[in-house]
């Protein structure tokens, strides 16, 4: 038998209250034909699942008695790394050693282990699998454990709306300094689309704009040059020196900043909204709708991808292949490991409250 | 020698100052084989008229010296209705007494006779014509005049982007009592889709809800009850109540109100903005773009209809006959008769004075 533990949740609320451990057995020694059972090398914690647990997000895992819990519970968080440790007889698309990563979100990554169906995984290279297909770096756990959200999201809003011209044509974001702008500048340099970036204005603002230029930033502009209707004519010179047209904006900030990268949009263009950081609703002058014929829609990475799995594999794929070319840089986190010291609710419940200074990732190997 | 008066503008600003009249003669004896000779029925005068006199309106006719005069100037008025006095010899879509409007925005509706190309014009039926064919009526001039802008904007809206499902769907719509709100409350009834309308309160608040009901209005709401959270319970109930979807909402208000009725939209629902009344630009809650899949966008009727005649014309084809079956009513304009007592450019000038007491409809006849 197989000990595992996991971060549970039975009711919503303040995670230091209602995150619990709870430990179970798994029987590694009579696994069923189409099932395997994954170590987790490292999961991280995102806003999403934290809102999860406090019940505030619209996408919640079934909550059930199948771990051996005395109340229905779900296993909190939905991004993590696995190895495969076994399989069953009938298993086709893994053996013990190879990596994978959850199919569908809500499948409870903050455990030590966890047996599931073939399906419920789907793979990755491990290092050792891209130095023998001759790829100069293999993912990092970090790569690994973080590759559903931040990175899909940036491609597919870059990709799956528009189609932008390299070369020639522009997407505009705000937001230009968050995990998923640095991911949109870094595809969009590999792909040959010109990016402008907004970013708060800031004492290190040149460094800043040195190390998005540097990540293969086309422009960065403050939110005081957004905001400026003079600084417009500098914006279209830039995207006339393409020939080119600013098709599409990324928001995550709503408010002033929405309505500020909406006008920059060449007529027809697309505003797609995936985060609200400003707490403010997404502004839109009447006069961009109807004479501009701007339009303004929202992107969920899990919405879009729940029912087009293909579309997620094939993303994760190239990915993939950009990491293990060295293309694209993740984001790094912020790492802790589990050595048992710490129960892992705990360790879980320190990062919650450590996310402010970045992004949490928990460890297991 | 037929004597043509039009009210011509050479520049932009105060209407009371810059719109002149223009005498110009026409050669109705020698009419060019492709050519036509039309005069005026009735012209009405619209909001977007206005601001193209002032310049603040992004469709500009083009000014020209093509009418005699001694500055490039162009005509008022885009919607009119005319009448066919003599035709050029390959002429094969008019005969004299056909009536027509014009095909395209900017041809300068407001002057007493027209020459112009045969393609520049298209046929409506005259009360002879439809008489003729058996149809219980006749379109009136008014219905003529103002059949472009505000009748197709109501059936585009309802038919060109969102598939409701007669019988069970549902649109939503602020400005209830405008005069497009009125048309679309009219052919959603006519077509079987369900209507909720936001109006304003006000003292005789039941009187405009009998009215709008009398019109084919499913429901109709006040601002307050369209603001209070409250009360969604109670649109959710009716929509229940046909087992269907609130699948677009119309929006001409914007701020506050376009919030509060794409918050009542189902998930994957369209908000389409037509105008601005309040000032304030389009809002919406960021989670309704990621959580609910809602998107904003424009509906300009001179932008859909310019390059697709065809959609034009079918359009026009169904009001047409919902005019001649007395299925459809129109929005009654306040008519002023031109009949050289006071002259035409102080006829329009007075007429724009007058807009804020209803829509002005000068006639010819």
């Amino acid at each position: 038998m197989l000990t595992s533990q996991a971060v549970i949740f039975s009711k919503h609320g303040d995670p230091s209250e209602v995150l619990k451990n709870h430990s179970y057995e798994i029987d590694d020694s009579n696994v069923e034909s189409d099932s395997i059972i994954v170590k987790t090398l490292g999961a991280p914690i995102n806003p999403s699942d934290i809102n999860q647990v406090q019940g505030v997000y619209p996408s919640q895992p079934e909550k059930t008695t199948i771990l051996g819990t005395e109340e229905p519970s779900a296993v909190g968080g939905n991004e993590g790394l696995f190895e495969v440790l076994k399989v069953g007889s009938n298993v086709k698309n893994f053996k013990v050693g190879d990596w994978c990563i959850p199919s569908q979100v809500n499948f409870g990554t903050w455990r030590t282990h966890a047996l599931c169906k073939e399906e419920d995984m789907t793979p990755l290279p491990n290092p050792e699998q891209s130095k023998a297909n001759g790829k100069p770096n293999g993912l990092t756990i970090n790569q690994g454990a973080t590759i559903s959200i931040n990175p899909l999201t940036a491609y597919l809003m870059l990709n799956h709306y528009v189609k932008l011209q390299p070369g020639k044509d522009w997407f505009i974001q705000n937001g230009g300094n968050s995990a998923v702008g640095k991911y949109a500048i870094q595809i969009a340099k590999i792909q040959g689309y010109n990016s402008l970036s907004v970013v708060r204005n800031r004492d290190n603002l040149d460094q800043l704009v040195k190390e998005l230029k540097d990540l293969g930033a086309t422009q960065v502009i403050t939110d005081e040059d957004n905001n400026l209707k003079e600084f417009g004519a500098t914006v279209k010179s830039w995207v006339k020196d393409t020939s080119g047209e600013i098709k599409l904006a990324l928001n995550c900030v709503g408010g002033k900043s929405s309505a500020a990268v909406a006008r920059k949009l060449n007529p027809n263009g697309l505003m797609l909204t995936y985060g609200g950081m400003s707490k403010q609703p997404v502004t839109l002058p009447t006069s961009l709708h109807i004479f501009k014929n701007i339009t303004s829609a929202g992107f969920w990475v899990t919405a879009l991808t729940k029912n087009d799995f293909n579309l997620k594999r094939s993303t994760l794929d190239k990915v993939v292949q950009w990491y293990e070319e060295g293309l694209l840089k993740d984001a790094p986190s912020v790492e802790s490991k589990f050595t048992g010291e710490k129960q892992l609710n705990q360790l879980f419940i320190d990062g919650i409250e450590n996310s402010k200074n970045g992004k949490q990732l928990i460890t297991f190997h």
